[in-house]
C-alpha cells in the first residue's frame, strides 16, 4: 500500500503539469484528436499495449500485472466544452472558445498518474488495468457507448471512475449506491412564423412572440405538472432569431435539455413539451418542428462496488470525509459501462477551502484545487488494488 | 406633354433594363459604392453637372433648363436590404445575402429615365431640375439628412418624390397632406444574467426566461397604455442567446423597432419601455442595458403641394384611381427633405393586379410590376413640368 | 330665440335640483322603476301625453306644438351603474352600491327641464318633440332596441342627443359625422380545469396558471394583431377563481369586453379570441366555454344633421369650442336610433375648469359641471326649434 | 391480543355508523361546535374523564388502565372543510357547502371505536390512554397548538396517529421516520390598480393584466429557483377581480400556499416571492400588499417510535404491506405535537381495491373504504397496548 501512495506522492508536480498541458490545449467533443495522441503517447512509453482510435477518438491501453487476477477498468473522459475562458491562470486555454470547465483534463491527468505508478508495480500486480480514456462525455450520443461497442469492456471485471467537484470540498468523497446522474435529454424546437416588416406585425406570425410564450408555458411544466417529490429539469438553454431592427423574426430555433431519473417522468416531459409545442405554436398559426433526443441514461451505481469503493475511500491520506451524497441533474454517459459490467463512480471535492468563490461546472470562470488529482489517483489504485487481491484470493480458493 | 410620356414612353426598355440591373447587383446601405457609380456615370453622360460622395454615397445631378424658372428637387433612394432573395426572376441578386425588397431599385430606374427624357426637353424647360440620389434610405440615421447638411436642397423650390407599393394595384396612386409615414425609432435591450450548467437553473439568472417574460409583457404596451385611437407599434424583431444545449443563457440580445405619429406617444414609448425592462430585469436579478435610438421623423407633406400632385396625377395615363391614403407605420427619411423645403412623397401602385399573391416589401419574395416605373417618372415628370410653368409665370408676372 | 334661452336660464335651479335628486337615487340598468315614476310623472304634469313601460321601463312624452311641422325626437338615459360612490358631494347616492358615475342623471335634467320651456312655447311651436326617456344604457342588450319596436320613433322625422363630458371643459362641443362610438361587445369565458389540494399540482389543471396564460395572450391580440391604424380594444375586466388556500382552481369565470368600430375588425376579434382561449384550454387539457355577444353597433352620425347642430352648437351661449372630434371607443345604443331615422349625437364638455383633477366616466368619483345641463339643453332646444322651422318651410312651400 | 381484534371487529357497524353520522354533520374548522359534542358525550358515556373546549373545540378523554405504566396518547382531529360534496352516498353531507373530503370523519369513529373497546380492557391497562380529539386541522393556526397550550399533552410519554389514504389501497400502511410532511405556508397577494372604463385601458392600470403576469412569474420560481433535489410548491388557489364587463379591474385578490421542507428553502420562497410580487406591481405602477404566514411546522417522525409501530402494523390483520412511504407535500399540524413528545403518525391505505377511479384528498367526490377504520383502530390499539407493555415492564424493573 505505501507503494502506491508514495509512488503517486512522488509523481504529483507531473500530475499537474499533465492537466495544465491539457488545460492549455483543450479539444471539443468529437476532434479530440492530439489529446487522443498525446494519451496514447504517455501509455506507449510506459510500454502498455494501446489501442487508438476505439469507438473515434477513445484510446484503451492495458496493463498487465505479472500476476494472475481480475480485469479491473479505470475510465477518465477527455473532451472540452465551447466555452471562453475567463480565468487569470497562466495555463488558460490557448484554443479560443474552447475550455476545459469541467474537469475533464484533471480526470485524464489522474489517470496518467496513476498508469505511471501502478505500471511501476507490474510485477506485483494480481490482474490486469484497462486504462479507458474517453472521447465526447459532454455532446450525446457521448464516447461511451461507440467504445464499448468497440469492445473496450471485453473482458473487464469491474470499473470505477471518479469526477472531480469543483463545488464540494477539497478531501471529501461522496458516493451513493443506485441513481447518481440523472438522464440528459436534448430538444430542438423550430417556430415557423412568417416575416415582414417590423411595422406592420398584423401581417405577420411573429416567432418570437410566439416563442416568449411558448417558453413561458414550458417554464411551467416542472411547478405545476411534476410531482414535488420527483425531479425534473427543462431549461431552454438557446434562443436564436436574429433579424434587422425592421424585420420580424419569419423563425426562431430553440434548444435545450431535459433532466430525469424516472423513465414515467422522462416520458411524460417528452409528451408534455410536446403537446406545448404543438398547442402554443398552432393557436398562433405558426409551424414547428419539435425533437427531442435522449441522451445518456441515468446512472444507476453497483451497490456492493459502491460500498467497497466507499470504505476505501476512508482510508485514504487527505480525505477527511466520505459521505452519501444526494443524486446530481447532470448527466454522465459512465452509466452505459455501468449497464455492462459492475462498478461505480463516485465524487472527489476539489475546492480549495481558502476560495471565496468557487464556480460551477460550465463557468467561464470554472476551476479545481489540483491537490484532488492525487487524492483521486490515490483512491483508484487502492481500489484497483485491493479488488484484485480480493478478487484474485477467490480465484485461487 | 405629349414629348414627356412619348419619350418615357419610348425608353420604357431602357428603364426596365436600369432596374434588373440595379436589381442584380444590390448593395446595403452606407455601403453603396458601384450604385452610386453607376447613377453618376448615367447623368454624366448625359451632361449633367454631377456631384457624387453628397454627404456619404449620396449623387446630386443638375438639370438646367434654358428657360428662366424654379428649382425643382426630384429624389430616389438606392439602397437595399440584407435579405436572402427567394424569387425566381432572370434578374435575381448576384450579391449573396443583399436583395432589392423594397423597390429602391426601380425608384432610380424612373429618375434616371425621367432625367433622360427631360434632358431631351432641356430647350423648353422653364427651370433647374435637381436629381437627389440617396443612399440609405433603409437604416437610420439615413442618407438624408447628411446629403441636406452637405448641400442637396440648396436653392431648391419644392421637392417631389414617390414609393412604388407592391401591395397596391397597379393604377392606384396614393396621396396624403399631413401624417404620412411614422416616425420609427429603435432600441437594443441586452440582458446580463447569469450562466451556468444546464442541469442546474437555481444557480444561474436564466437570460431567456428574463427575456421571455420581458417581451410578454413589451407587446402589452401597445394593446394596455396607448389610446386604441392612435397609432403605435412595438416589434421586438431579434432576440439572440445562442449556446449548446446544456449551458443556460449568461445573456441575450434583443433588437427591434418602435412606431409611432405623436411626440407624446414616442415620448411615452420610450419611458414605458426603459421602465419595463428595468422592472422585469431587476426583480429578475438580471442586469441589463436599454438603448433607444429616434430614427426618422414623422413625414409630414405640405398641403398645397400635396393636392396640385393628386391633380396631376388624375391626367396621367395608365392611372385608374387617385385616392387619399390612411398614413402607413414605416418610416421614410424624406421626412427631413419635408422640414425643410416645400413638397409631397405619393404612393405608385406596383402590384400586378393578375398576380394571386403579393408580398409585402422587406420579404424574399418581394416584387413589383415594372410599368409602375413608368407611371412614377410621367407623375414626377408632369409635377415637374407644371410646377415650372406655374412658377415661372409667376416670376414672369 | 330669446325665449327658449330666458326661459332655461330661468329654470336652472330646477333643473340642478333634480339632476341631484337623480343622483341621490340610482337605479341600475333594467331596474329603474322609481327614475320612470318620476320621469313620468314630470311630464305628466306639463300634460304631456306619456307613455310608459315602453320598451321595458323606458318612458316616452309627446309635445304637440300648435303649429304645423315635422317631428324632433330627443333621447336621454337614465340609468345608472354598479359602482359605489367614492365623492363628498351632498347628494351622494343613498342606493348602496349604486351610482351614476356617467351623467345620466345630468341627461334626464336637462331633457326633462327643456320639455318645460318648450311646453311654455307650445302656441309658437312648428311640429311635434318627442321626449325618449330611455332606461338601461349601460347593459346590453340595452333599452333602445326594444323602445324602437315598441314604436318610439313611430312618425320621427329628426333625433338629437348628447352626451355629457367629464373630461371635456365646459364649454367645449364636440361633433362628428360617421362613426363617433365603437361597437361594445360582451364576451364570457369559463375555464374548467381539474381542482384538487394545493400541494398536488401534478394531480390538477389548475385554472388560474391556465387563465393567466390565456389573458396574457388576449393581451396580445390588439398589438401584434390589429393594424395600428385601426381601433380596437380588448379588456378582461372580471376574472374570479374564489378557492381556500389550499385547493387549486377547477374553474375560473372571465368576463370582458372587445371594441371595435370596422365589422371586418370585429368578426377578427371574435374569431381570434375564440382561437386562442381554445388553443390555450387544450394545450393545458382545460375544457372551456366562450361566448361573444355583440353589444350594440357603431354609433354613425349622419352628416348633414350633424353639421346642422355644429352650427347652431357655435351660436349657443357659452359655448366657447365646437369642435370635430375624435370618435370614442365607448359603445352607445343611441347607434339604433341613428339606423332607423336622421339624426346625431354630439358631446357636451362637463369638466369645471377649475377643477385640478377629473375623474373618467365610471370612476368612483366622477363629478360633473352642472353648467352643462344649461349648455346641452339651449343647443338640443335650439337645433329642434330650428328644425322645425326649415322643415316646416319646406312643407308649406 | 385477540381481545383487541374481536373487540374491534365487534363493533365494526357501530364505528361505521359513527363515521357516517359525523359526515352528514360536517363543520367548518373552528367551528366544529355540534360534533365536538357528539364526541365529548361518547366519552362520557363511556366514564371517560372529559375535558371540552380545551384550546378551543378540542375534547380531550383520559382512559385510566388499572394497572401502572406509561400514558399513550392517539390523536384524531374532527374538521371538515369548505366543499360542495358531489358524491351519491346515502349519508351525503347536510350541511350545504360542508364536506368531510379529507377523511378527519373516518379518523374521529376511529378513535371513538377503539376507545370503547380499550375501555373494556381497563382491568388489564397498563397506564393511562389520552384520546386527542382536536378541532381546525386544515386551518391554520389550527388546533393542535393552543390544544398543547391548554394541556393536551401534560404527562403524555408517547404520541400516536394515522391519517387515512383515499388513493393508497385498503390494506397497504405507510410510516416514514425523520421528515413525512411539508410545512404549509399561506400568502395573499392584494393587487392595486386604477379601474376605469373597459373601452379605454390606457387610462387605467388593469389589475387583471397585472396579476396575470405576476401568477405567469411565480409559477415559475420552482421550476427555474429551486434545486430540482429538493421538493417546494408554490400554487395559486384563488384570484378574485369582479367587476362589470364594462369596468377594468380596480384590484385584484390571490391567495394560495406554499409547501417546504427546508427551512433555508421556505425562507427562500417567502423572499422571492416578496420580490416578484414588488417587482412585477412597481413595474406596471401598481400598488401591491403581500402577506405570507407561516403554517405548520414540518412533521417529523421520531425514528424509534416509528419503526416500533411498523413493526405492529406488520403483525394486523387486513395490512398487506408495510412500506416506507415518501413524504407528501401536505401539511399536518400533529408536528406540533412531535415537537413536544416522542412519537409517530403513519398513513393506512383507504381506497378500496374494486373502485377504478378514486379521487384525492379534498376533492368533492372524496370516498373512503370504511374497512381502514378497522386495520387503523387495530394498528393504534395494538401499539398502545404493546407500549405500555414494554414500558411498564421498564418501569418495573
Amino acid at each position: 500500500m505505501q507503494n502506491l501512495f508514495d509512488g503517486l506522492d512522488g509523481i504529483y508536480e507531473e500530475i499537474v503539469g499533465i492537466r495544465r498541458h491539457l488545460h492549455e490545449y483543450p479539444e471539443l467533443s468529437f476532434h479530440e484528436v492530439k489529446t487522443a495522441e498525446y494519451i496514447a503517447d504517455f501509455h506507449k512509453k510506459l510500454g502498455h499495449e494501446t489501442r487508438t482510435g476505439v469507438g473515434g477518438n477513445g484510446v484503451v491501453a492495458y496493463l498487465k500485472g505479472e500476476q494472475p487476477g481480475p480485469t479491473v477498468a479505470l475510465r477518465a473522459d477527455f473532451d472540452a466544452l465551447p466555452i471562453v475562458e475567463q480565468t487569470d491562470v497562466p495555463f488558460k486555454s490557448k484554443n479560443d472558445g474552447v475550455m476545459h470547465a469541467c474537469g475533464h483534463d484533471g480526470h485524464t491527468a489522474t489517470l496518467l498518474g496513476l498508469a505511471k505508478v501502478l505500471n511501476q508495480m507490474k510485477s506485483d500486480l494480481q490482474g490486469t488495468v484497462v486504462f479507458i480514456h474517453q472521447h465526447a462525455e459532454e455532446l450525446p450520443p457521448g464516447g461511451a457507448i461507440s467504445m464499448i461497442e468497440d469492445g473496450c469492456l471485453d473482458g473487464v471485471d469491474v470499473i470505477f471512475g471518479t469526477h472531480l467537484q469543483a463545488e464540494s470540498p477539497l478531501g471529501e468523497v461522496g458516493y451513493r449506491a443506485g441513481a447518481l446522474q440523472a438522464a440528459p435529454d436534448v430538444f430542438t424546437i423550430r417556430i415557423q412564423g412568417r416575416g415582414g416588416h417590423g411595422a406592420y406585425p398584423q401581417q405577420t406570425i411573429d416567432s418570437i412572440a410566439v416563442g416568449s410564450q411558448l417558453i413561458n408555458s414550458l417554464n411551467q411544466i416542472v411547478s405545476r405538472k411534476i410531482d414535488p417529490l420527483d425531479s425534473a429539469v427543462l431549461s431552454v438553454t438557446s434562443f436564436v432569431a436574429e433579424n434587422p431592427y425592421n424585420v420580424i423574426a419569419d423563425h426562431a430555433e430553440m434548444l435545450g435539455t431535459v433532466r430525469t431519473f424516472k423513465e414515467e417522468t422522462r416520458v411524460f416531459m417528452e409528451e408534455e413539451m410536446e403537446r406545448v409545442v404543438k398547442g402554443i405554436c398552432e393557436t398562433a398559426r405558426a409551424g414547428f418542428e419539435f425533437k427531442y433526443t435522449r441522451g445518456y441514461p441515468t446512472l444507476v451505481n453497483h451497490e456492493e462496488e459502491t460500498e467497497f469503493v466507499a470504505e476505501i475511500a476512508k482510508k485514504i491520506p487527505g480525505v477527511t470525509a466520505v459521505n452519501e451524497t444526494e443524486p446530481v441533474m447532470g448527466g454522465e454517459d459512465y452509466s452505459y459501462y455501468l449497464q455492462k459490467v459492475k462498478g461505480t463512480f463516485f465524487f472527489t471535492g476539489a475546492r480549495n477551502p481558502e476560495w471565496e468563490v468557487s464556480y460551477p461546472h460550465h463557468h467561464p470562470k470554472f476551476d479545481i484545487d489540483e491537490r484532488a488529482l492525487l487524492i483521486a489517483a490515490k483512491i483508484l489504485g487502492q481500489a484497483t488494488l485491493e479488488y484484485m487481491q480480493v478478487h484474485a484470493k477467490q480465484v485461487q480458493v
